[in-house]
């Protein structure tokens, strides 16, 4: 998506053709970095220190490592070393492995010479596949959008709710619960969306904000409490949000809070749509209440609060009296009958194991 | 309540007799700093500033500054002038108004030489009523804590979430949600709260979490976005929260964000529980999501956030990008139908008309 009016994906190849360029997340929003990242220690480093984050485009980084490590010694040895050193960054990261053994088990079978060529070319398709992705969910969302602005009789915005960020940021490009709204502003359908800041890491109004500004399209921070009001009073016409995981049932596993505004949303009569690649699914499970397990965080991420000081510095403020324990969980469950429907890249279908096997017969 | 083991009210006499002393709540929880207040120009702008804040101990503070006002001239114009000064402070706060319309009635119908030591019994009786309305909520809500600590069969710990500040910072003491807390952790009863941070002011992270600690009751801070999780997962026995205003059929408005914890309680078979003075009720209306307006405030308070930053100075930080607008709504409102109960000083009805006016019944 834009940046100053600049195309950019998340990560991309330098003109020489090797080094791998991303984003320094963890400056923005008050600092825009492109970072060089010229081997596979580079790119431990970046996913380690979240210079990257969001699972696809963890995934596609470990590739362009895994490219990196073979261009500089395409042993066996080094296939191994550098598999390893990138599944230790992020040990619980699906997308991590799953990039990490597609590009293993293909470089293993070919000749040393050949493995740097295709790991390059290998990552490259890892890296448009999710772009593919992405950009269907976009044009399927899309459409549920237009169906807001026509009902509307083309008058006002169309207003969206989103939940931290699912962005293009945690993707190659377009994001998952933000696609739909970045091809609906770029087809012309004015849209408005309230971008929940996201306690505790503020990923909505670092993150999220910071893409919508970039790009162009209308936004408005809210801190998470402000949801249900503005539901209330008929100030939001959708709610978008994207899932770390969504059992095959249709349960949605995403960033805390968001199963709050679910509530809000099934109370007042508001659609709540889950942007969701399929390799999020997770076949094996069906009640998430139950069965996903919930990640609890650092105390500090509740208590310290990362941000501008001002004159261009970052530094971190404490909210709370030393003494003050606090508890972190990272993710909360939305169980399906509050969601109306699920975006995947093959289309729109209901929260249920019927709708998503419908979708995704191959699974049966 | 206990700090450090003294008692404290949120206003009190020093030695001498009228000097006025609070706590400059603006300070707190990084620094307990009692502030004296000598003149009615010291009210005014410990109101204006915030150094006092909640409902009642507005009211309280005001009667006292009405007190200073006569002891440094007795005339009438002063009369006027003190209780012009004052109301200009908070014009929105309806103990305010009521505080000085009661002093000022009151001082209005006595000799000059009578007014001063008058002002200070009467300021001292509206503070000392305060107390016993708020103490009295405290005895009703107690009982409902007591019962689940019996229900569970006097196991574990009675788990009680919280939003905001409803505490005795809030009141002259006790406060209104808290107070239920304190006496049952006074009787020995087990309490553990979870307190909401409450954004965007943190009322919760630095205000009542700096309480519980200061009185010595079991807390744990979390982000506003975790209520629902906890309730899912049977870690919230009860919740209780204040309210700033409550409609004659039980409509509470209270700081944004309650309606959505209010939904998660609803989802889970969690009582939900409002600590309720009467002096907050609003009989002329009934339908609050209607007919409450919802106060709109500077959206510096959602975009910047103030805390310690380090060796003990205090400052802010911005979170978000420039060129990001940001909304803030400081309320909400939770139709009756999620409420459970309302803890007034007369005992515990349901929300509704039928509940109030039978506590209430010279309201009918």
């Amino acid at each position: 998506m834009k940046v100053d009016g600049t195309s950019y994906r998340t990560i991309w190849l330098a003109d020489d053709g090797h080094t791998v360029e991303i984003i320094d997340q963890t400056k923005l929003p008050h600092l825009f970095k492109v970072v060089k990242l010229k081997t596979v220690d580079d790119v431990a480093r970046a996913i380690a220190d979240m210079l990257v984050r969001g699972a696809p485009l963890i995934g596609a980084t470990a590739a362009y490592g895994m490219a990196l490590a073979m261009r500089a010694d395409n042993s066996d040895e080094n296939l191994k070393a550098a598999y390893d050193q990138l599944m230790a960054t992020r040990p619980t990261a699906v997308n991590l492995r799953w990039a990490l053994d597609n590009m293993s088990g293909a470089l293993d079978a070919v000749d040393f010479e050949r493995r740097a060529g295709l790991a390059f070319t290998r990552a490259a398709c890892i890296a448009d596949a999710d772009v593919e992705i992405c950009s269907a969910i976009g044009d399927n969302g899309k459409a549920l959008i237009e169906g807001h602005w026509n009902a509307k009789g083309k008058r006002g915005k169309v207003n969206v709710l989103t939940h931290c960020n699912a962005g293009w940021l945690a993707t190659v490009d377009w994001g998952t619960a933000l696609a739909p709204i970045y091809k609906a502003h770029d087809a012309g359908i004015p849209v408005h969306v309230w971008v929940d800041e996201t306690r505790p890491r503020n990923q909505g109004a670092s993150l999220t904000a910071w893409e919508l500004l970039s790009h162009g399209v209308d936004h408005t921070l809210i801190v998470d409490n402000v949801g249900g009001h503005l539901m209330q009073h008929g100030l939001v016409d959708l709610c978008i949000v994207g899932t770390d995981r969504t059992t095959r049932c249709g349960d949605v596993c995403n960033k805390i809070g968001t199963y709050l505004k679910a509530l809000a949303a099934h109370d007042n009569g508001v659609p709540f749509y889950v942007g969701l690649p399929s390799p999020t699914i997770d076949w094996t499970i069906c009640d998430g209440v139950a069965d996903v397990p919930i990640e609890e965080r650092d105390a500090a991420e509740v208590t310290r609060i990362w941000g501008r000081t001002g004159k261009g510095k970052t530094g971190s403020i404490t909210i709370s009296p030393d003494g003050t324990p606090a508890a972190n969980y990272a993710f909360d469950v939305t169980p399906s009958r509050l969601v109306t429907g699920l975006i995947t890249e093959r289309g729109v279908c209901t929260a249920s194991e019927e709708g998503l096997t419908e979708l995704f017969p191959e699974k049966k």
